[in-house]
């Protein structure tokens, strides 16, 4: 899993259709310090994430493993919402600060 | 998942069996900003994308979910045609603008 | 998938009995203008491609989709043989030119 | 797998209901010659790491074959905690060093 | 598959139970032209590599399907060693040069 921030959505009406209900939000990937990356992702949302949230999400095949997204052509998911994290015993990222 | 835009197509003719009757399109990748990266795929199309179309694709074992790709060793699909997306809530790209 | 052209072949006789019989192409990885990139791949043949032959590869567990290639320890495939491509209607490659 | 150094640990309370009970932590990766990289990962832990571990981590599908990982959205997990590697005769790293 | 030469291995005692028996080589990625690059992979040995062998390596759920890594959390295999290989006809690697 990598850490990101979510930034948008994608609006898709013409997609296949067992993507139908799915929410496309687009992630900015950050790294462990939470300095953001060149990197994004547009993963599907299991978990509610809203503009602005710190998330984990996970790709591939893992991305299918959420009762949302199972069986579905998606290969990306956000399956957490980001409370802290800390490297070294310093706390890097609190939500609630 | 990552947005494309979709710039051609491939012809092959000496190809898998299972492979028959699926369209190859050409995407180039784009950056969540909708600049174009150096980064190309080719996907499965399952959606009837169009030249110029910017889509969302999916690589792995996601990308034989769709009921085209279901089987066939085909590790990207075109899955979504995308209506818009936004950063922040400012648009970044609008289909019908 | 991705394009490249087929430079050479490896031959290796010690090897996972679930390989036997398998031949494994060295494909230099093509961008979609058709310029060489740094990156190669070593992948399995499914198709009877030869020295020069511009193709198209997947990777993944899509890579175990073809009949030769099911169950087997192989993670890229060469699953069909570029006759042409084209770019915003434009010609890139043109097999037979 | 590749060998990272754990770092710390991510706390997220409101996620997929399949993650409950899994522990993820913050693993930065290192080379074969033991320099840190820019690269990090969040796994799961399947071994007790703790702060300061070198450790082999798998991603993919991979990281579901652990008893405590399977079925479950993650595409990243701690399966061993490093004693020891050497290159070409020399130790690099000894745990107990 | 990409193509390595084995470098080292790792120990480990405290790991996941699947693991037990299994052999982790470092292995250095060479590109095609058996330059090495600054790219490594630990990888389970399925064919009794030995230091300095120049090997095949698959990775992802195909790294799964030799019968020594089955069911295991492991993605990275090597599946056979080199024995030569060549680009444009002419030989590039000869083990028993």
């Amino acid at each position: 899993m990598l850490i990101g921030k979510v930034m948008g959505s994608v609006v898709a009406t013409q997609k296949d259709e067992k993507l139908e209900s799915l929410k496309f939000l687009v992630v900015q990937v950050h790294d462990h310090v939470n300095e953001p990356t060149a990197q994004y992702v547009v993963a599907a949302d299991s978990v509610g994430a809203g503009l602005g949230d710190m998330v984990l999400y996970a790709t591939g095949s893992s991305a299918r493993q959420t009762t949302l997204t199972e069986g579905r052509p998606c290969d990306a998911v956000i399956m957490a919402i980001v409370d802290s994290w800390d490297l070294g015993g310093d706390n890097v990222y609190e939500k609630w600060a």
